[in-house]
Formats: structure tokens, C-alpha cells, sequence
């Protein structure tokens, strides 16, 4: 394996904060897509763009439906795309839910969705990774700091930081039932973690990370460099952020479960190699090994 | 032991909502004390009332200081008194806090704090209990739900609700750093729990309840009629709350600990007795069994 590893984690015993290399978080113009000029400059400054009202009513009413129905659906019962919480059992999350529901994949093909992907990298794009998070109420978890391309690059093989995700509201967010936080432009700081990756990590690390977490001291100077933006709003709005953003959210103790959609949308031209620093790749579920472009190719597409 | 159940707990496999009974939630008036009418009625309706700036900026400096001190101090190392968090051992809770520290002691007699008490409850006070909760960052663990009078019933012998609890806040509470929860008006409703108490229970209590926690249904119910509030703003406002307010709070992942001073008055009147549902009284750290009034009387005594 050739690649080059511009973004080293998880090989030795001191945290490091490396400076984001050569990709830039917005590749396309506002010509390209549905994007102003003012929401990619604030895409490229903060790491996130926010959209009111993503969906209609009704596409929100069915997203909703379909989610109750997967909760409860017998054919996933012990399907190791389901996720759960480690002590009350309720799902977590469900991966892979473009192949699982045929109703969120044609969502996601939406001109609203990969076509502003197409935009935001400049190419076609395919799904790295999917998944509704259910995040119950009265104790669901939390999802402790972390940036997606860290986990991405070591044990999946990403290259380089040209993937975005975008998460899609499917309950309304409150400031205390658990809602996203990001630390605003700390997507140009690579966190570079400490400790081995186990082999089959992932198994455990889905309920619970502790590899591949960065360390207090980084995460103390990004959070005092950056400050902390709390995302709240009501169902149907949609975030997009970039991969490398420090991102995380509290426990929910409230009887209100916050659950969305996510979506990780890939740069065709960043097709995954061999995991950077893991003994194997983790399950395609968990990040595509295969480029399959999504959606009709609009005249975003630079190349 | 004689006195009269009015609200019964821990005693049945059937968790109840049971109305308040008799018990007025402020038993002064607007002339006995610092507080006005308007914040009375508010008390008495929400069961809370927050006060801006109830600490002056030198007063919070040396608070802050004092509470820097006592998280170091090696005579507190093997002190009963000091609740660790569960994983990381950090300190999340120091007890008793009147009789470790001077400086709090004399802050407490202020008739801000004393004095207020003393109007809300209408008759001398003593300490019941007192803490500062440090709550550290980085995962520090949330509060479930839970009403204290409801555990002082159970565990400690209170008879009834007449008591009050203040919050100072030590350290800024954002929306994101597992800042205090209180369904308004929620102190109207006894919610009547599940479970008998084990013997030497409060040992692992305070680092997480489970018996003694509300069930969902009610918690739910609670939550839809009242809403849920949460509080934020700068070190050094105070919060009171009745003793049979829903309360609660999430964890907290971001760097900024959440620290407060936390000050329970009960009314001389409301003595302890034996608890009503354990089989024998908590440590006098956590519920004091000598009723001794603070601070000088004030007109707003009534008896």
C-alpha cells in the first residue's frame, strides 16, 4: 500500500494536533448546486452548514413512520447492523439504512441531498456510510468527542478529509435532550489519537469509544480556540458537516428520544484503501468498499 | 413512631402520582423577607425562583478558590463524606460542606441565603443537608430524575415537604454542560416510587440512583404537562427549589465542569423521624438529625 499517510493516528503514545493538509472542505461554486455563495463560505469557515425546513411536512411524517417501523421490524432482530445501548438494550443505531429502506435511499438521492454533496466535493459521490441514530430517551448515551474521518482514515482507509455527512432531524432538538455538538472550525485541526486499534474493535466501539478518542488536552484547546455550538431546531432541518469536524453530544435523560439520519457521502476520487492504522477494514456496513456514484450527475460535477 | 404517611413510597410493586397534600410551598410573606411578592408567587406556582447575581464577584472568587482548595485537599482523602464519580474517580460530590468549611458556613448565615429560607418555609431553619457537586468535564455522569423529598422521606424520616434547597452555581452553566433540570410545577405531584430500600444504600446511591427513581410513565406524564426548564447563566446566581421538585441533569462531555453549591433548609418544625421506608437513617452527613437554626431569627419567623 502506497498511499501516503498524510494524517498519522493511533501509532504512538503522544496526541498530536496536526493542521489540515492540502483538502479544502468546499470544492465546488455556487453555480455548482443548491448552495448560496454565503452558506460555503460559512461551510469552509465553520465545518457545518445548517438547513431550516430540509424537509416537507410530509416527507418528515414518512421519514418518522419509516423509523417507527424499523425500531420494531422482526426481520432485524439479531442483524448485526443494529446497534444497541449497552445496558437497557434499546436501539442505538441502524447501519446501512440506504439498503435496509428503500424509502430513505430515494431521499438521499435527492438533488437537496447528493446533489449538495456533488457540490460541497466537487465530483460524483457514493454512500460511505448510512445510518438513523434512535438515541432513546430517560439515559440514552453519549457520543464522546471524536471526528468521524479519525475512525474513517485508521480503520477504514479514507485518505483524505473529502467526505461530508449530513444529518437530517427526525425528532425536534432540544438543548437538553442530548443534541449535536460541534466545535465550529476545528475541522482544520487533525486530532492525531493515541493507542492501538483491537482487531473487530468496532463491535464494542459503536456503544462506546475509547480508542481513537482524542485526548483532554486537545480537546481542551480546540474547545477554548473554537468555542462550542449546540445545534437545536425542529425536526426535518438538516446539518452538514464535514468529516474532520470535533464533533459529540450528552446523554439524554429526558423522555424525548433525539433521533436523525445520517449520511456519509464520499468523493468518488477518495475511494478507501487499507485501513491506516487497523489490522483489517471494518464491515462494508460501516464504510463502503465499493464506489457506486449516486444519484443523476449534475454540472457540479468538476470532474 | 406515630407520625402519619401522607406520602407513602418504596412500598408497593405499583409506582403512584400522588397530589400534594396540605403542605403550602411558601409559607411567608413579601414582608418577612428579601424576597417579593411577585417572587413568591412564582415560587409557588413553578417551585422554583432564580436569582441573578446572588453572589457579589468577590464573594464568587473566593468561593470559587475555596472549592479549588477542597478538591485538593489530602484531608479529605478517605473522607466518607467525598462521592467519587463511578469510572474515573474524580470527585463529583463533598457532604456535609457546612462543617468542612468555615467560608461556606458564613456565607450560609447571610440572611440572602438563611434569611430566604427562612421566609419561604416560615419559621427558624436548619441544615438538612449541604454539597458543593463538582460534576467534573469529560463525561462527568448525569443526575437522573428524581424529587429529594422523596429520598429524605424514604431514607432520612422527613415528614413532610417543607423544605427548600438552593443552587448556587460555581461555575458557568451553559446549555451544554449538564446544567440543572426542573419540570415547573412538578412539586405539586408526589410520585411515588418502586423498589425496597437495601441497607447501606445511599453507598452507591450517590453515584447513581436506581431505587427511588421515578418510573417512565410518570416522568412522562410529568414531562408533557409541565415541560421541562433548563438553567443557565453565569457563576454566582443562586436557584431555589422545593424539596419536591422533578429534577434532574444530563452528563456532561464538554471540557467546563459544572459546579455548584447546594444548601438544604428544612423548617425546625419539620424534624426528622424515623424513615418511612428504610431500615434505618442515612449518615447525619447526609440528612442532620439535630435540629439546630442558623442565622439570626428575623421577623419572618411566624412561630
Amino acid at each position: 500500500m502506497t498511499t501516503q499517510d498524510l494524517y498519522p493516528t493511533r501509532v504512538s503514545h503522544r496526541p498530536a494536533m496536526i493542521p489540515r493538509k492540502l483538502d479544502p472542505t468546499v470544492y465546488g461554486q455556487a453555480e455548482d448546486g443548491p448552495l448560496n455563495r454565503q452558506q460555503l463560505t460559512g461551510h469552509s469557515q465553520d465545518g457545518f452548514t445548517s438547513i431550516d425546513k430540509l424537509l416537507t411536512d410530509s416527507e418528515l411524517r414518512s421519514a418518522q413512520q419509516e423509523l417507527r417501523s424499523l425500531l420494531t421490524d422482526p426481520r432485524l432482530d439479531g442483524d448485526e447492523r443494529v446497534v444497541r445501548e449497552k445496558n437497557s438494550q434499546e436501539i442505538r443505531s441502524i447501519f446501512d439504512i440506504h439498503h435496509i429502506s428503500e424509502e430513505f435511499r430515494r431521499l438521499i438521492d435527492d438533488e437537496r441531498l447528493a446533489g449538495v454533496a456533488r457540490q460541497i466535493l466537487g465530483s460524483q459521490v457514493y454512500i460511505h456510510q448510512s445510518r438513523v441514530n434512535y438515541k432513546p430517551g430517560f439515559g440514552g448515551n453519549s457520543f464522546y468527542w471524536h471526528s468521524d474521518f479519525e475512525t474513517w482514515h485508521a480503520e477504514d482507509g479514507m485518505p483524505r478529509m473529502r467526505a461530508v455527512s449530513l444529518s437530517i432531524a427526525l425528532t425536534d432538538n432540544y438543548d437538553y435532550n442530548g443534541s449535536l455538538m460541534i466545535m465550529p472550525g476545528s475541522h482544520r485541526t487533525f486530532v492525531s489519537c493515541v493507542g492501538d486499534t483491537p482487531e473487530g474493535y468496532y463491535r464494542t466501539s459503536l456503544q462506546e469509544q475509547e480508542i481513537g478518542t482524542p485526548d483532554t488536552a486537545s480537546l481542551r484547546a480546540l474547545a477554548d480556540r473554537h468555542g462550542i455550538r449546540q445545534f437545536t431546531g425542529p425536526a426535518g432541518s438538516g446539518l452538514w458537516f464535514d468529516a474532520n469536524c470535533m464533533h459529540g453530544s450528552n446523554g439524554n435523560i429526558t423522555p424525548y428520544p433525539r433521533s436523525n439520519l445520517f449520511i456519509v457521502f464520499n468523493s468518488v476520487e477518495n475511494a478507501l484503501v487499507e485501513p491506516f492504522a487497523a489490522p483489517q477494514p471494518r464491515p462494508t456496513y460501516l464504510g463502503a468498499r465499493t464506489v457506486e456514484p449516486i444519484g443523476s450527475p449534475t454540472k457540479a460535477m468538476a470532474s
